[in-house]
């Protein structure tokens, strides 16, 4: 079995106005990847300069993470897009964000979408195009812009078709289902470290996820890379971000 | 008398949601610079898409014309904000724009700050700053960001400073001072032909502002460059610009 | 047969900042009841405060016309809300428009949902009880009010289980299928008047819905009352409501 | 000197979205008034509907806390506003909270100003005006709202000139200079509970204001009535609300 590459995603900055929300200062010491808030679930221009700033200091790779314009609602509810008006939702958060990685002279590295948006485009092809075809615009010669999202959804589809890179995504502190299906939660329940620590373990090991049944379901074929999300609103985040960056880093050695 | 070199601009893309504000696909055809809202005073993702397809249609070159955040007021009510809050808030508009010029393959050309902030930024030397360092984040070696600002104001002192080149503005629809001080209004009233065309004439041929007081003020020394700004929700707004680019194309093949 | 007493409803007040989008102060002379936006699809503080003056000088009926949150899809767009959150949703904007009412001395008249969140809380009983308890919180002893909504729906249920008065809707500017399904649009078409004053008169002498199949629906049983509804944003609005509103008023006489 | 009567209000309902700011549950037990914040600079429908049933338990008095339209500057940044547009904004506000209380069956207490805007007021009689109007129309026979301000300024003025109840505010967790000028913060600092004994004991027995110069100031003729503020998001609010009610509490037995 070819080795399973990982990083540790994170979605950070998802502070609002005087709001916090997470540990950003802790969590950026302890991942990969940071999914960047682009101000339509939360954030505001003020927060993304200082986790730009923040993710520059660490050494962290910086990636967009636009929402559905849905503030209140933290951008968890479903809501009826056109392609085209997701197209350019996602244009200009993306573009946003770019503004301040300019700003600190960083490249934009990935697009993740956030909450329910990231359900919706795994679902939908044609909004799944429509995400995409928003990444692709910020790729340029020597900097290519991934896509992190579902294996075998339509995320990975309309990559393939778009020639951007697509990089699976499993998340740490969530459960799947019997069938595989991601279950998607507003406010994310605790869960304890030792049950993380053997989902991780069989991921990377294995390269299987372990569902709620109990039972192991394969990755996915021809899968070598994979992110693993930590969400930085779950109970003990900090916690659950530095084991799993640990597991990780020990495979990734391997 | 070095001869002024002079160009139309114009505030585009001010609608927002199902409204429309000014006629753009009239108003594109006679302007050089289209100034594109940012969806922080008006416009929001998709229309801003449109925009900047019209523009590029037309071969118009395309700046930002970013605001405070207050789309209730227009962008139009002065607000206090810090230096380091104007910047971000400056950032994330021009990078959420420059998304938009990404996706069709057009270079960002100018930044021009709108309304309330227009104002606060020629007074405040340290506001003033904070745009133009904001501005000056999307300069790379072959693309160079011009400023367009009030003349004498600190605009102009931020821009020198910074190295930022800076293009002086006049306005074709507003009235002047005696002392040359710009009435910005609300709603902007109806004015004349006859009044446009003697004002831009003036401006075009001695270089001097006409004031409400009917007296004639230099536009500044050593000013070879002028932008004049035509507002789009001035009654009429699309005869005034063509009458205006009319002028300023036959000046400036003089 | 009973005949059918009958009013126009128009939703007004649906401007936004320095945006109109329909002529309100002529439509307001050609209703019964006004519906006005709450300032989450359309409208703001400012209009609102207009908007209840002039409906107070027309002697028109008001009512509120609350929204999903958001603004930037008109409320057309349909969000995944929950009962409770559209609960309090609907409290917050019927709220806010009852306050300029006690500050122009009206009466809370009536309340219609907006766009998306109509056709939703028709199709599903838990969303429609959330409307109509947000509906019943405003009456008083002496002052019931009135919920505006789809004939037959889940609207009709949950008012008649709360014991909120109902008055069907009907729509004379939109289609209905040959199921008697309404057609909602986002932009409305032009409609003619002959074919406006064939559908009324349709409904008002024979109780009937006129479909896009051209066949001929019943109103519903037990049904003495319809409120029309003429949107403000349809082209020739004004024409269409004065012509319904005639038709209504000579109806109502005999 | 006839004794001071007192009270102890504190901002409540200050989270918004997924966001808490404060432990409203503790304080809603450790205060006589809860001055709920409305939707403008912090609070959404959903956490007004909680923040009134949890007042409601806990048999705690409620007044609207009305606010700038800035929900990403917290309503702490100044704005320039017309009088009519701050009426129309307080009316709505004000309105919205009145939802709620209706939903809940509780009468609508007091008004007061938030952040920004509760200074600008101050200062200006014109735009206190607008506010105290706003907050007359909410009053019935039987329910007069009360204004809380700060005494000696332009609310205590406009409060006279309308007719409506004036309770001057004092500020456990603040500062004010050598002049009795009160030194609003945007993030509060933290307060030792020694220095807040000090000052509410002084307040309450000698009715003099505690300076930051070590002087003490009167807090105002005939002054027989204060409201002793303690904000929610000082550092241990909770455990300052509660030392300060329970100087009140005692004060008011004597």
């Amino acid at each position: 079995m070819v080795p399973l590459q990982a990083t540790v995603n994170c979605d950070m900055g998802e502070g609002f106005s005087l709001y916090t929300i997470s540990d950003d200062e802790a969590l950026m010491k302890t991942i990969h990847l940071a999914n960047i808030a682009c101000g339509f679930h939360a954030s505001d221009f003020s927060i993304m300069n200082a986790t730009v700033a923040q993710a520059k200091l660490h050494g962290v790779a910086v990636g967009a993470h636009p929402s559905l314009p849905d503030r209140q609602g933290f951008g968890r509810r479903e809501m009826a897009m056109e392609p085209d008006e997701l197209l350019s939702c996602f244009v200009y958060q993306i573009g946003a964000l770019n503004g301040f990685l300019k700003l600190h002279g960083l490249p934009l590295n990935h697009v993740k979408p956030h909450g329910a948006v990231y359900g919706q485009t795994a679902r939908s092809l044609p909004l799944a195009r429509a995400v995409v075809t928003a990444t692709k615009a910020f790729s340029t010669e020597n900097d290519k812009i991934a896509f992190i999202g579902l294996a075998g959804s339509a995320h990975q589809t309309a990559c393939e078709e778009a020639g951007v890179r697509f990089i699976p995504e499993w998340f740490a502190d969530l459960d799947y289902d019997a069938t595989g299906k991601l279950l998607i939660t507003k406010k994310h329940d605790p869960v304890s470290a030792e049950v993380v620590r053997q989902r991780v373990t069989r991921l990377l090991e294995c390269q299987e996820i372990t569902t709620n049944a109990e039972t192991f379901l394969p990755l996915g074929e021809n899968v070598h890379e994979v992110s693993i999300c930590c969400h930085s609103d779950t109970p003990g985040a900090v916690e659950i971000a530095k084991l799993v960056k640990a597991l990780v880093d020990e495979s990734n050695c391997r």
